[in-house]
């Protein structure tokens, strides 16, 4: 059986994870939670790539060209959730499985961080449990592929 | 070591799932998902109560209840999430880590079901991934307190 | 052929009637009410049972059990009309059609009594012809049940 | 003793009922709703005259006229009702019983049709259930003038 | 000299005057009005013209007309004050000074009758003075006139 | 007969009228327009005093002394009609019947202009007509107390 | 092969262009608009004529009368366009492809006249190209129903 | 004389008192607030029952059930204050004089707290003051009926 | 043991107690009210000094002063409440405990009598309880200076 | 006589036309559309350039650079029109006539794309007519050149 | 030549920095960032003068009677800031360049105060630098005065 | 001692600096501005970079890479400041003084311009001093600097 392909893309910002603002966001680098995600054992063989900018095209485009590639996509669209509809209209174009991540609690922060436009295009959206919740990701793709759906 | 305690609370309108607009909610039993929890291999061993009730008062008084006595609570509060500050009130009263669930993607929803006023009181919310999603809860909760956060 | 099965349901306060605000909700009681609304001639065999309760709770409850045993609900949610989307699941979770009814029009109020979250899950609404809007709403359920729908 | 007169007043673009968006508005024709509305037995004498107009203009100086010649109102003001205070206006200068219809439930439609401004001069509104609701209209009419208030 | 040439334009129901909610607008008939209108000392002499529509398009078309036949017109626009932009969009197209005058003091009633959307296209308003407004609105044009502007 | 005794209050930077922003306001200053107010010919006996004031405090004041002095208040608040709920207050405390006028017309300004909280508690608002809006006003306040009110 | 036949509907004001605010609408006539797009050289037969009115209730009716006359309409609603949820109506009771257009950019007007209600029902909407727009519109009608829709 | 006998009733979350949030409610426990106001030296003969629900519904019927029992009701609806229009209802319809009370001013925390739809059937709000709050209700209810009304 | 000093401050309007609006504010005179405030027993001795004024400004500067002078506040800061960030900022910025008071149930009144931005500088707010509000304020800083604070 | 150069930007993800949503947005390719649009016969000369980009950033640099090489700008911004004040701003600083253009009819879509900020900037919109409507877009800027307006 | 005439306006409360809320207005006086202002070379000569005042009416007044006196306002209005349309007045009214200056940032604080009314009619904001602030408006006026404008 | 180093980003459009809009933004290209503020003496070494970018994420990537490398930022995000919350996480995240600098005055402009989420990542703002805002900024990091910071 073929392992299950999974593209994992990190927002702007998310490059300073580990310096920025570590009693909000934690204080592990990008790339060790990388490798947490990657050598975590899911019972089930995935592929994982990464991607990381800064920027909203790049993100778009990204999107854009993992049909055909991926099975699914883990998106942690940072300051992006907020207010890029063209992000949301990426992840309705390709037709792959979306989970939004986010580390921290969205719905204990700004008010304007509470609302989120991409989750919209996703199946489901996970906030609040920092690295792990890019696993959590993982496994809820695989649930997904594997029976379908989740009902 | 001790098994991790979890007490898993749903809200109204839970105990018609599996009857209940399928199409939103999927078609197993609450009695189907708790027992798909109950049954899982986490790798670490857990013993989960459940609770559910239509009354807000009741849920109220549950929480409340709950402390010393669980190490960790999963609330799906269904419509109460969008209305009531008093179950905000109870989560907060009790210093137990709680996890929000929704079986469906609450940003895919009426407007006024992408809000959620209890979430505020929780350390995250899982939403989308149905009967999963509870799984991943545990999952959640498990790491949390392994971890101490998951920072 | 078989009386038509109908639950009357009638929300917070409205135990109260006769007593409270007479100037807005009118003099009779409840129980003179239910009197009134039994002993009317339909044109047409019903069977009409009564549950009035303060909880909103209950009348989730009372709505999800009523699957399989009522061919038609009637519902005055009073106050919870204006605030319970819970109701309003449990209203659309019965595949019953059901009938909004309040004894004032909710049009003449305060703001906040103008709009009906309930209503959503209704077939429709009947509000300002006092005790008379229930014998209304029996005779909208007959003539929606014989007719498959009113159109 | 002498039949009740009662005029009803159907608003803009209900001329084209039967032909326009049927799975909305149900098949019948103007035509057809009025004569089921003459020919049903009220168990009261009643004399209907039916008016319809798409002109808020002819629609204010009917009700204007109706003074003294008609003891009750029934208005379906379709589109109107959302934002003619003028209508509103018109139903409160002469002192008539009026009644507001709706085809069909107003509060499972597009945010905008969910208020009413011309409701706020009714003794009461009937919506959702098709024709079938002018002839409820007119029970409560009668029940209205014969009980002087329905409380 | 020519006397000056007005028209005054009523609007929607106000042809129910002295009949119509006495304790808001007064007991006076639109005729009454009129008269005293027309027969006041203005010290200047000045011919006026009254029209009264229930008809949003009669007014439009009316105010359409008066290019070139009046100097100053006098609106009373009734309930359209609130939401007609096209009787603003008429006050506009002709280049005549008008003033807009309602009976009632509009800041005292209910909260969408505090804006007035025709207004943005006159000189001014005169809001609450009963039958006086008009002439006063007479007074302010004649001296709108022969100053050439009130500043 | 006794004269009528009016006070016309001036509120902030209105000392500053004929210098201040000339294509709002008009080029005459405070004191041309306050001679051409007294110099008017009336057709009755009016005696009038001025005030002016930059202070809402002493504005209050002024409002709340009139009481038992003046058989009616001019008011122009300027800045303060949007906002000083404390000068509502004055006005409705004193049972003097109250005008209040604006130079400019206040519904082609600023959306913030276009609201008076301080109108709610006069008999009637005149505004666009410039110093003219002074004299119509003592005309109101004479017709207002000659005829008992308008209507 | 027939020739296609189109209505042009024209809402309030717009028998004044060419003498309003030229500055904003242009200096045409309607009638000198009218010929414009009447002489137009379309590489296809069409037959089109004009229907002007002040009229909401007309215009209304209009629409209601063209099913089965016309193979598309062309309307522009004016300021109707910001409220008129009547004609909205009109436009989707008749199954006519129609085209909403406005000679100014209502993108660089007034906030109120920046939304369109009437667009709602409209296949699409062309604004701000002066009379040039209804040429426009015709040749969207004719794209549309030789090729079934544009996509 | 007979003691005057006040109901105090505590909503959800306060049996939780003395554990949840200290530093927002403070560290005494329900009981411990109950005696200190039970032995209050009142300088009047009070008589003084004890209720606490989580459940808004017995809230309401114990609110209900009060009549004729108690010339006086406190109430602190805790997070019921900001929504629950149906304990707003119950309040109103036993004509029993009622105060609100806060343990901590409402004022200064989150924007959702700082409305009470329950406050608008009340003779007025006590926020802030902590365990002394429930002391100064009695006080005032004992002047309140003493003096009839405080004014 | 020295006695507690305490300024009492009224805000706009209150110099006209007694004579306002009574139906609104009762019928004692600010006089009559401060003498019941100073000879009431409080089993504590207090020393209590008044100040009243219309003008914001002079609110702001005693307040200012009232630093080292006094060890509490009350201020019944009438309209202002609902606008004055000034005076909230005076209230803040000397470390005085300060009570907010006002004479009628502010949840009863108009919308923007609502809220009050100046409570947010306050231990507590005591609303509707007229002329003895004052007094329960003096317990309530009495009661907050000997135990520290209430909780 | 030169042939007019017009440029023909297209934003986010408009490069997976005809693969993603066909039902909202057609199954053309982005390069079919260019091709037709290329080879319509306009009935006079035209160059056509094309840009397609993700990226705010090079749309904006786009716009910029186009200055003194274009006659013309024909850009569908896609979902960034719904917020990108900084395109609005290019479109502004270069001096070029831009027409808005959208494939489907943005009035008929969600609330949030309802809106265009970027429509501020341009001589006019087109949405709703699928390719057609960059056809039409080229027409309308070859009229706008050859009249100097279209008014 | 001749120094620059400038006048530093400071609002309410600002009379107690230095004492008031440190640790958002820092630990100096007003009279020492006074004299910190005057002291420092701005390479340029300079005459200031300063005013303080609780009072929104004296600062009217005093911004009115600049005119004349001073090539340059400098005003901190404080909380004022938020709301004063009349202060706003009174800067468009006098033609004298003025700026707008904070102590604290203003977009770091509460919602209410992230706004200014009176910036409106200033050349300039400068927000957030403390006392440095002040120097920096003076070197901003020299700069205006000496350039005309600064761009 | 060594030269403190600043570097300056200016956003979208800034670029066309001198050619676009001149009356809103000055007639000074950007190489003039940065020259002008290389040039000026003040007072104090500094050593300035200029980077200049339509592009939201090279902006953010820009702000990352910034950390240990300059000791201040000064940043002109134009149309970025209203909607970029990306923007504002890339400030909050490098620890570096910033200032957020505007040529023209934001609160003179359209509403959408009046608020700036990246302000709430700064030390401070100036808004409205043209090319002479970048020259206070570069003084205003020197103070902040050298005292710490400027209270």
């Amino acid at each position: 059986m073929q392992p299950i392909k999974i593209l994992i893309i990190n927002g702007p910002n998310l490059n300073l994870l580990g310096v920025r603002e570590k009693n909000v966001y934690g204080s592990l680098t990008l790339e060790e939670i990388n490798n947490k995600v990657k050598n975590f054992q899911y019972g089930y063989e995935v592929s994982i790539d990464f991607f990381q900018s800064n920027n909203e095209g790049e993100i778009i485009t990204t999107i854009g060209e993992s049909m055909y590639k991926y099975s699914g996509i883990i998106i942690n669209p940072a300051a992006y959730s907020h207010y890029s509809i063209a992000i949301l209209d990426a992840i309705r174009s390709v037709n792959i499985p979306t989970v939004e991540v986010h580390l921290s609690n969205i719905y204990k922060r700004e008010e304007y961080r509470r609302k989120s436009v991409t989750a919209e295009g996703c199946i489901g959206v996970i906030t609040g449990f920092g690295y792990f919740g890019y696993i959590m990701s993982v496994n809820a793709i695989i649930n997904y592929i594997i029976e379908g759906s989740s009902f």
